[in-house]
């Protein structure tokens, strides 16, 4: 293990989409030499390299894997369609523990094909999620499930909101269903605060990045770098210390400009960001 | 007058952006053949035609204005930014009077540059509606706040929920201030139902678009054809009629495609989806 980095850094977690440029050895060594103790990993390129094999690179680097990117897509009809969505989730939460992170971050899924019924498919989440929690307790994963901007309702995530996240979450105990706090999704809402106070301890995650607009076509690239945007990062870090959340902050950005630049360079920046408008002045 | 068309369409009203390729004649001669008793009008082509002469042919062609489109944009800071928004929503005011229609739809406005407060920007909200609601009313044109879907937050509108919007109406008495209900910014929300419940009678405007995705770049123009998307039209019509509206209901969709097509033929279409996906079956 590396020691805590003296830098003001000690929370700060690089979700790997950030610099998607980088290969998972260029990931771990770039954070480590850049005193970022954590990383946010994505199943598909853990999966590409070898799931063990980036648990070691990881470790090896003396980094902390803080949250694995993403189980969920819960909300299909079907018999078929719901046993290969549980059996994929089980897979992520088996992948999860093996890279030695407690927290699995749930994308719901979007309306299926025809379905106009929000609500009916944030139910079925519900009822998967009542499956999945206690094989994924047993493995030492909390599912974390992350409330997308209303923009993604539709086609991606039909839990929109903090305040719905918590609704579905509080039906299990907090160790078993925790929720995501991510600043670009929550920004706009005025409830929000009473969100995060209300998570408390089901806080599993907190995430960054910042709202910028015009929004490209399709819109889930147009995530903004830290301090470019609108988003008051102070006050979220605020809300969530008050919550009592004490675990990483991870950087998630999907932005093709930041993926086009040399890594290093960017993941500079997005340090800089970080003290400059994330950590209390 | 011409009589209540026997069609079903007794309440549509067409908003003239929906077919923006349509000059003001055009647009009275085809809503008046089509049988579609009410228009919705903005203001940029209301005064290059002429603001008294576009009542004239509304009136002439036996059709009621419904609402104006828009005045608002009340988030500016400095004193000459906040007078000149002032002086603009008063003739914005004067417009609808002289256009017969009671409902002018406020879009609020965004940040302005460099800011991050959401709650002060709404502040300044309720100010510029506490100077303008009485002007307003003396010309018999009520204020209608609209929600914007939470994508419009930072650049066109920090009024993101009917919540939101009813927590700034609420200030001042009902028939001065309303809400306005559009189905594409509201749709996602699973407080939207207590949200027209507690609006009831300051429910000012019933608009109709359908959500479809993927987005296109902006954001702006990817409103959907009624029965295109993910919109449950009835459940909203039956939530908007327990709350005791009875007013018009007003079609207003921004698309691209729907501008490169014959003006007729989407009218024709409007009002078939509408019987189709809106009124009860």
């Amino acid at each position: 293990m590396s020691p805590l980095p003296p830098n003001g850094l000690s929370r700060l977690s690089l979700n790997q989409e950030t610099i998607k440029q980088w290969s998972l050895p260029e990931l771990a060594e770039g954070c480590a030499k850049a005193g970022v103790p954590g990383v946010g990993l994505w199943r598909a390129p853990v999966q590409e390299y070898g799931v063990e094999r980036a648990a070691r690179l990881m470790r090896d680097a003396g980094l902390t894997v803080t949250s694995l990117c993403r189980g969920g897509f819960l909300t299909g009809v079907g018999a078929a369609d719901r046993a290969a969505a549980l059996a994929d989730n089980r897979r992520a939460v088996d992948e999860a523990a093996a890279l030695g992170t407690a927290t699995l971050v749930l994308v719901s899924g979007g309306l299926p094909p025809g379905s106009r019924d929000l609500h009916a498919a944030r139910e079925r989440v519900a009822d998967a999620l009542a499956e999945l929690a206690p094989y994924a307790a047993e493995r030492g994963v909390r599912l974390a499930i992350e409330p997308l901007h209303p923009m993604f309702a539709s086609d991606r995530c039909v839990v929109s909101t903090l305040s719905q996240a918590l609704d579905l979450a509080e039906r299990f105990p907090a160790d078993r269903v925790g929720v995501v706090v991510d600043t670009y999704h929550l920004w706009w809402d005025d409830r929000v605060a009473d969100g995060i106070a209300r998570a408390g301890e089901r806080i599993a995650a907190f995430q960054l990045a910042d709202w910028i607009t015009p929004l490209p076509a399709g819109v889930l690239l147009g995530r903004g770098q830290l301090g470019d945007g609108t988003v008051d990062f102070r006050r979220f870090h605020a809300l969530v210390d008050a919550a009592g959340y004490t675990g990483p902050i991870e950087v998630e950005i999907f932005n093709e400009a930041l993926w086009s630049r040399d890594g290093t360079e960017v993941l500079a920046e997005v340090a800089d960001r970080y003290i400059t408008h994330v950590l209390p002045s």
